[in-house]
């Protein structure tokens, strides 16, 4: 483990500390228990990318400036709660899909004794956020803004799996309504936000940016987490199970994925019809039809396309900013995405 | 209807126009109606006691001078934040009781086509809160208190709604772990901060007053909602469904009620023998096995009794407070309650 990693832990041992002895709730000891399996199952197990990118780029805006401790603590807990609103919202959204596994272990729901509670644990790791705010950021002067932008991601969030979930709705599986568009709003509310805008906000904010003034900082991160959904779409279908932790069921469950919506583009109208036929559909054989035609259009050489081309357009947005600093936190981003393999 | 409530509704209408149109979220159109429909047919069904009693509470710290065209506003859509947050957590509730019936009509997550959306229905209706805050009380001097209250009083509703949960689970029925203290704990934290801390404490913001010089008013207003608690089991036994709009299941459900709590306390050893064997049970043999021995113990008279003597208790506490608002703010809460039939 990286030393920045393994400072980044410690916090995460101290912040659920603090949780499981939080003075405006009486535990039980059955209560903290749960909670703190709960946290451990969910929490810090993942690639952790969202959290440790609030340090490194609060430390690029710094321009090599040596971060203090407590810079280092408070970087790392708005780390943590980018990572605490990502374990709720997977924790939820594996219920609602119905999933199987998840980071290489089966869904929280799907633990013996778990069940539907999952559901108010979801609401628990949602609610230690403000918890975690409130403690350590109440004297500051963005703490308002924090609460904002929280608020603010998270709403974006919520929305995003609306439309993802009522354009997947049972029974009105219907494929003439997916297209690009569709798609990329799903995507960039749904996962952008808070995956790539939230990190580098909570940076801006604790080296005391107005985030008004960050549009465009705003907008080039939008258009990366974008680039990101695809590549998990892509992934979803090409990449490895044990490479990418979970087994891939976007076309079972019908999902509004870049490659569908790729493959209706390209299609012949015969071709059009065997998609209709068989995507959405649980069984292996319609899984396999699917799977062959995205392999006539190509659609790993469309990516690797779209892939390359949506590089050098986000690099030349980057490179129009006027902040060197800004640059090199947006490049460092965008570096530790392209051509990701899970 | 009342000129106060029909006032508040007009206030709902804005809101729900607002959030409709919220420049924070690109709304499709399917999406747009599909909130439209859920808030309709989840927030303004209740009784709206907690929202109304903001309102009430805030002309009784006025002391009788008329309220601004502004102040019924901002009352008014506090209120609201109180009855969507309630909205919240009955959604989220009844699909973890998998409950049928809610406010006299099918609980949300069975309506057709919903089921497990609710979760994210859920989770959209605790997000519009703090977008209706930050539309309305940005510019306030006392905004992030309310962002710190409702986020407070979130965190602990959804720590006694974990208790609740955890105590029941299936497969672990055991009614030696149900007492007295234990029902008092969830009671507290999974209602009485939400429906009876809360609204005065808006209410209080609103007129200026820092909420840690009213530790007292805090204390009083708990003990408030724990004796509203202890009504509410009593009424899901002996209420009548069609006043009480729901079927009530707590003994199909094992849930830790009072009934059942105070059932343990008088219950000969031969009755206690009966209980564990029939308590939590679903079929319609043990359920009235169970409330047969309710009546035999005279539960219905151990409840009078326990609402007489709470009376008392709580009629002293609030004459003992210094100030005669705070006083008539306290009163008039309890006079909503005592003795209600649904
Ligand atoms: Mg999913
Ligand atoms: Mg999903
Ligand atoms: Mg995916
Ligand atoms: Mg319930
Ligand atoms: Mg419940
Ligand atoms: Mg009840």
């Amino acid at each position: 483990m990286s030393e920045l990693k393994s400072k980044f832990m410690e916090v995460y041992t101290i912040l659920k500390a603090e949780l499981l002895n939080d003075p405006a709730f009486e535990f039980t000891d059955v209560s903290r228990q749960w909670v703190d399996r709960m946290l451990d199952y969910n929490v810090p197990g993942g690639k952790l990318n969202r959290g440790l990118s609030v340090i490194d780029s609060y430390k690029l805006l710094k321009e090599g400036k040596e971060l203090s401790e407590e810079e280092i603590f408070l970087t790392s807990a708005l780390g943590w709660c980018i990572e605490w609103l990502q374990a709720y919202f997977l924790v939820l959204d594996d219920i609602m899909d119905n999933s199987v596994t998840r980071r290489g272990q089966p869904c929280w729901f799907r633990v013996p004794k778990v069940g539907l509670i999952a559901v108010n644990d979801g609401i628990m790791l949602r609610n230690h956020i403000p918890r975690i705010l409130k403690k350590h950021f109440r004297g500051k002067a963005y703490y308002v803004d924090l609460l904002d932008l929280f608020n603010e991601v998270e709403f974006q969030t919520a929305s995003g799996q609306m439309i993802d979930l009522i354009t997947t709705i049972e029974g009105e599986k219907d494929l003439s309504k997916y297209s690009l568009p569709l798609h990329h709003r799903i995507v960039q509310y749904k996962t952008a936000y808070y995956s790539f805008y939230l990190p580098v906000a909570c940076a801006l904010l604790m080296a005391g940016e107005n985030l008004d003034n960050h549009i465009d900082v705003k907008n080039i991160l939008i258009e990366m987490g974008t680039y990101f959904q695809v590549q998990d779409d892509y992934l979803d279908c090409f990449g490895h199970p044990d490479v990418i932790g979970k087994i891939g069921t976007d076309i079972e469950d019908f999902k509004c994925s870049w490659l569908v919506v790729k493959a209706l583009e390209l299609a012949t109208e015969e071709q059009k019809k065997l998609l209709h036929e068989n995507y959405g559909k649980a069984d292996e054989a319609s899984v396999n039809k699917v799977k062959e035609l995205y392999n006539v259009l190509d659609l790993e050489g469309v990516f690797t396309d779209y892939e390359s081309k949506s590089y050098q357009k986000l690099i030349s947005s980057i490179e129009a900013h006027p902040s060197n600093a800004v640059q090199a936190v947006l490049k460092s981003f965008l570096a530790k995405i392209y051509k990701r393999q899970k």
